[in-house]
């Protein structure tokens, strides 16, 4: 950590700083230059709040050169972290789809696109019971009901369930999910995140609209640092200036996030863009930058679908997505 | 509501999709352009599901021309609400000054600095007791005993407290809270809105990070809908490109929030800016562009404050800003 | 064209301006809503200035239905354009490799990287004569030396070559270049594309930093619309708030540009990220959601090079990501 | 400078390196942390490119203490930067207000709106002969009769006049031109502000919509560098995500480039919102956050306005926007 000190630092408060930092268990590095001093600082500095430390009358600004998260970094854990579900892998060679509707609407619906997508070729199935919703007038999910109906689809249909979790509120109707959805806008809901650090079910954890690869690994940090390290992180666009698509997929977020961190990255091609067509291209795209799978909206009626209908693909596109990723993959020497 | 059509609809399809319109109680206005052609949907399209819409297959897209929130839209409530805590009010010619340290550290600290804002024109004290943090590693707040302390400093300076709520588990500590605060990163947390409707405190309601102006409007109708229509928005810096400062704050939407809404607005520049003296400016600056008040960072020792210290003003600097701020709001006809 | 009329409008002023709409050879549709009633203009509206419309005192806006570019759009054009350079495609079912420093320095240095690039497969050499650098003090390249560098190096291993252009009056210089770049600083320099309309040689127009998708067409609209029909574009990462990566590569941009128009899409993961050990998995991705090329930096000593070394590749290096983009674009049915 | 080093960094080519960095005059400070070790460089690094130096194969990365400009930097000039027009003055004291259509298109349009803006107290007059515009359809100005009208005006009226230059091809119709405005789309026109350098006018330097404040100093930076240091900034609004404004007005570069630069500051309120309405609270937030000026559209009939018409204000309405900006500058104590 660089401690960047303003011009001309008055000695006896440079003395106190110093001593201050040195009871902290640091080594300190001081370099005078023309126009700016600095003290390198050498030890454990996660310890320092950089915060409290820019605070300081002295200093100018106070710049970090290591990263802030331990569990979720690769550098002290260099081996993938495989998530595995009753032998459904996330990780370690596979190439996981991850679908189903964008709501869970009625046992028909979800058992019908259950079976599709399986047949297809996707490993879990997804869908929504609590429903983020921008407007409150907006169907919001079946709530328990919604719950009750995956596990239906998941007797018949034996694949595990991906659902999001909107409030802790709600935590006890999750206990037969497989893995629990952190949504985008609950990416930063640190209460939350903390409570799921005592869970011992694996987490998808989407990165927020506007939020850095650091933070979504802080926020994976947090879950960890409560002893749950069955974290998959999940790209899902981010949100800029461009308004062609509803938000911009950063996929250089795959290879980074694989390279900073060991944890399965999955990609969600269909919130990224809100365009159903777009969903293959950028699922190929995906898997060609190294992601561990991808998660796609698929609804038996799409014009009828109770949200997000507009992005879903029918069951027959996500076969021919499937289709066109298969040999691609294993092209790639991934399992599909 | 405005459909625009694909090229050369099915026109079986489109009786089908237009009677599903009428069945609605809307009145459908079709226009025939040499590429295009559209339908103009006329009536109460507050239930129509713009994404459903967007997903039938004769569709290109939907473009809305009313704005989707009712509850919070000026248009159907001229009148400026007041926010009234025992005669503090927010709104109705006052600009109100929110003041204290970003998180409450101990009883001396949270008195000295409440007495200090209060000397200087603060008429609201704020305090973090629940902090949210990017690192699980970093000071958390002090929690309920955060809370107790607000309440002696409220006892020994009778001024009302804002203080932030993070988890609905939490919200039995609240009950002697005067305003809560929902912050910048549960805008979107819409199980926290939702039952914050049934409240009947004053709720703050933060700007999320990425959020666009018409989302912190609908934020704002999920509680209101709820029948709590004592909401404050706040603007606290957007997420931009730039990195001169923490955030970049949006003067636009005070008198943008001001015309299209009639709920009072206040300015966080704190946050806005993470820079201690940009507070003075940008506080003017607030105050010019028809702000109804701001929410100001207050440490009796900046450098030794357990979170956002490098932001924080000591009282004297407050004092300073104050005293700036005092015959501006005069000039302007308004009450500090 | 829809025009969204503010409330209860003057009916006098309301025909004034119908029949100026009238006069313009237009059909007007009026539909007349609860809250709003608004006008639909049918016709050839591409000759409506948008802008005059919306500050006509009974419009509240003005919203487009169909794209404002023709030359470019696909919808006019269906089959797609192939640029052809002495035999050396760009479209057609080419995925064509373009390489090179950032900047021209020595002799020695380009015609050893123009050499390598062209063993390991590039078609197309670039390199930089005159640079954009964002410091008065930087290195800004050799200029009409740089061209007569990349002529011989084009003379020694019949590579067309690729630089930038980055004034009209340096043009002259461009006689013997191949395909004239024009850069993202660049991409909105109108006077510069109405110049290049005018010539016959292939424009690749790299994406502004912070344009949009449709700006990117209207721009090679401008090349298009004065009679310059070869334009290549490409795709080069946008500035987002997030700071891992230089910009954030706009993946999306490479699918929706191929549908929304008939012109070929490159994309240039060396500068999307600024990090070289990223340009192998993004240039797959890029091939996989459909582009027709990539473009990449490769610098014989890049910790020695003038410019952006930090981003480049070493011959080595790009012989690597050939290897790995080769059976890829054989399994994707692309000549490489 | 600061230089952060990969783990275990080969000690030959440390050596190597050092020695380098020594034959640069700097001095180097090494320090050994536990999981990172780095050097501070010491001395004029204004010399070294980061670039460069990132790209050698021992280095992480490479962070800057100190700010790449000199000749605009506050630090090395301390005093304010006045621009004088024959007597008209930005900076010094002064609230300047420059005024007019944004584009010139009668001589009856222009002088008719100079006479209304300089009676409400107007000290500079703009217009616009050379227009950026998306489309190429759209009108694109009177070019060298439009700089004839200006001058026409000025000659009526004795105000200086701004207008923009878009090609450094027309620069000798600018002679006789008080203030040359450099665009947004630009800033970064490197080779454009080089030329400007050279010339002894004032040149009107407008932020890009993408820009930092840093790159709008480093732009500032090559007019000086050239000699000619009579630069005035301009915030214009910089694009994100919020689409409720034309832009987002960035009311904090104001400030900070204050502090940062002792080159005055004005703010375009017209374009950064788009929205006519807007430009009164706007322009006191301008002024009341220390802004040396504002630049305002006005038209004597907007909806007839060739371009831009939707955000300009009739002279009626600028005459209420001076006359709420007149006694508030007297009360900032400044002078309109």
């Amino acid at each position: 950590m660089i401690v960047v000190l303003k011009q001309n630092p008055d000695p006896v408060k440079l003395e106190k700083l110093s001593s201050q930092l040195r009871d902290m268990g640091l080594t300190l590095h001081f370099s005078q230059g023309v126009h700016t001093s600095l003290i390198g600082l050498v030890g454990d500095t996660s310890k320092v709040d950089m915060e409290m430390l820019g605070a300081n009358e002295l200093v100018e600004t106070v710049k970090r050169v290591s990263e802030p998260y331990k569990a979720a970094n690769r550098k002290f854990h260099p081996q993938d972290t495989v998530v595995n579900v009753n032998g459904c892998k996330i990780g370690e060679g596979f190439f996981s789809v991850i679908a189903g509707p964008c709501s869970v609407e009625t046992e028909e619906q979800i058992i019908e696109v259950a079976q599709a997508v399986k047949k297809s070729g996707a490993k879990f199935l997804r869908g929504g019971a609590f429903k983020p919703r921008t407007s409150p007038y907006a169907f919001q999910g079946l709530h328990d009901e919604g719950i009750r109906l995956l596990l239906k689809a998941k007797a018949v249909t034996h694949m595990p369930i991906v659902t999001e979790l909107m409030s802790l509120g709600h935590l006890d109707l999750f206990s037969d999910v497989d893995i629990i959805q952190v949504g985008a806008r609950n990416m930063q809901n640190f209460e939350m995140l903390k409570e799921l650090g005592h869970s011992n079910k694996p987490i998808l954890l989407k990165r927020g609209l506007a939020n850095t690869i650091e933070e979504l690994l802080m926020s994976a940090e947090y879950i960890m640092a409560g002893g749950n390290s069955n974290v998959i992180l999940c790209e899902r666009g981010v949100r800029t200036f461009e308004t062609a698509t509803r938000n911009t997929m950063d996929i250089s977020a795959v290879p980074l996030l694989k390279q900073l961190s060991h944890l399965p990255v999955v990609v969600d091609p269909s919130h990224a863009t809100g365009i159903p067509w777009m969903v293959k291209p950028l699922s190929k795209a995906a898997l060609a930058a190294g992601a561990d799978g991808v998660m796609i909206e698929v609804h038996n009626n799409p014009s009828k679908a109770l949200c997000d209908g507009a992005q879903s693909l029918t069951p027959l596109q996500f076969a021919q997505v499937m289709a066109a990723l298969r040999p691609m993959a294993e092209f790639e020497g991934k399992i599909l």
